[in-house]
């Protein structure tokens, strides 16, 4: 039990990280600790908008656990042309040593749920990261533009960089999202 | 989908409920939303700690709803005097207002879960509100007393505000944590 409390007082830190995307209230940016609780909610919410069939306490879970990497390997938002190269080593280096403050069996399986989220390709991963897509979308609606505005993004690139992620795991959330994008813009 | 989308809408607002707790780091307090997510990893890590049989997926539903209701009706510390005695109504109110922006099913299961969880007489409520319990005790050791230092809490106080509702749900937890209590004050 020592070392799975030492893990909970580790991931403390991710409260402290912050993400590109604003509050709703536009009053600050939101952190990746609330936000993945947030996520975890849309994952709640939404099950039963997946296309495929889906596991939704695996889709809970993984969104939970999602962004811990980032305590040692920052948030790296869509909109920035500055892709670092080791951004994957890093992060695979965030999740051995995190969830390597666990005992064994049980970091073993979080680093194994991490992965499969990061590769997307599962159903439970790719309704996962769909949510994870449309979410900051709304909030970017929602603020006058958000992230879209700060960054120049145009209606065409917000269509290319949202809609495969969001439609891969929800046709029904991307149609939703489409017509946001379109009212947003015109 | 579209009552859905506004309730995902109408939580963002819980990150804006600040509690009394402190962050480990004692940099800020802490939100409710990001507490919300840190119980529900509580609960993802912590599952084999129950006394009980518990149905550990219920118990992260639980407890990544278990505080909306403060967006109405705000945050009520236990270390502070002044009790609301219309509390209990408030956050009824409140949970009928926010969850019935939910299509009507949904919703009703979402409040009875919620019920579940303030009656703590189940299984997986007991569990959650030790967890609820266990966590403000870690952080307020981490930051020298943090809410207990603030309000001049003794340690027999802790005991009997933190110990009862920690060992109803494990009594491996309050194990660890009277000592962490013990070594505190000490």
């Amino acid at each position: 039990m020592d070392e799975q409390l030492e893990f909970l007082r580790e991931i403390d830190k991710l409260k402290n990280v912050i993400r590109k995307t604003p509050l709703i209230d536009n009053y600050r940016k939101e952190n990746s600790a609330e936000h993945s609780w947030h996520l975890a909610m849309y994952a709640l919410i939404l099950s039963d908008s997946s296309d495929q069939e889906i596991d939704i306490n695996r889709v809970i879970r993984m969104l939970l656990i999602h962004d811990i990497v980032e305590i040692d390997a920052g948030d790296h938002p869509i909109h920035e042309s500055t892709e670092n190269e080791n951004q994957e080593a890093l992060e695979i280096e965030a999740a051995n040593r995190i969830f390597g403050i666990l005992p064994d069996s049980q970091g073993g399986d979080l680093i194994k749920l991490w992965r499969e989220f990061e590769e997307g390709v599962s159903n439970d991963a790719a309704f996962a990261k769909s949510l994870d897509r449309m979410q900051p979308l709304i909030h970017n609606i929602e603020t006058d533009g958000g992230t879209w505005a700060e960054a120049n993004v145009t209606e065409s690139q917000v269509n290319d960089r949202y809609g495969p992620t969001i439609s891969s795991g929800s046709t029904g959330l991307w149609g939703k999202a489409k017509v946001m994008v379109k009212n947003h813009f015109a």
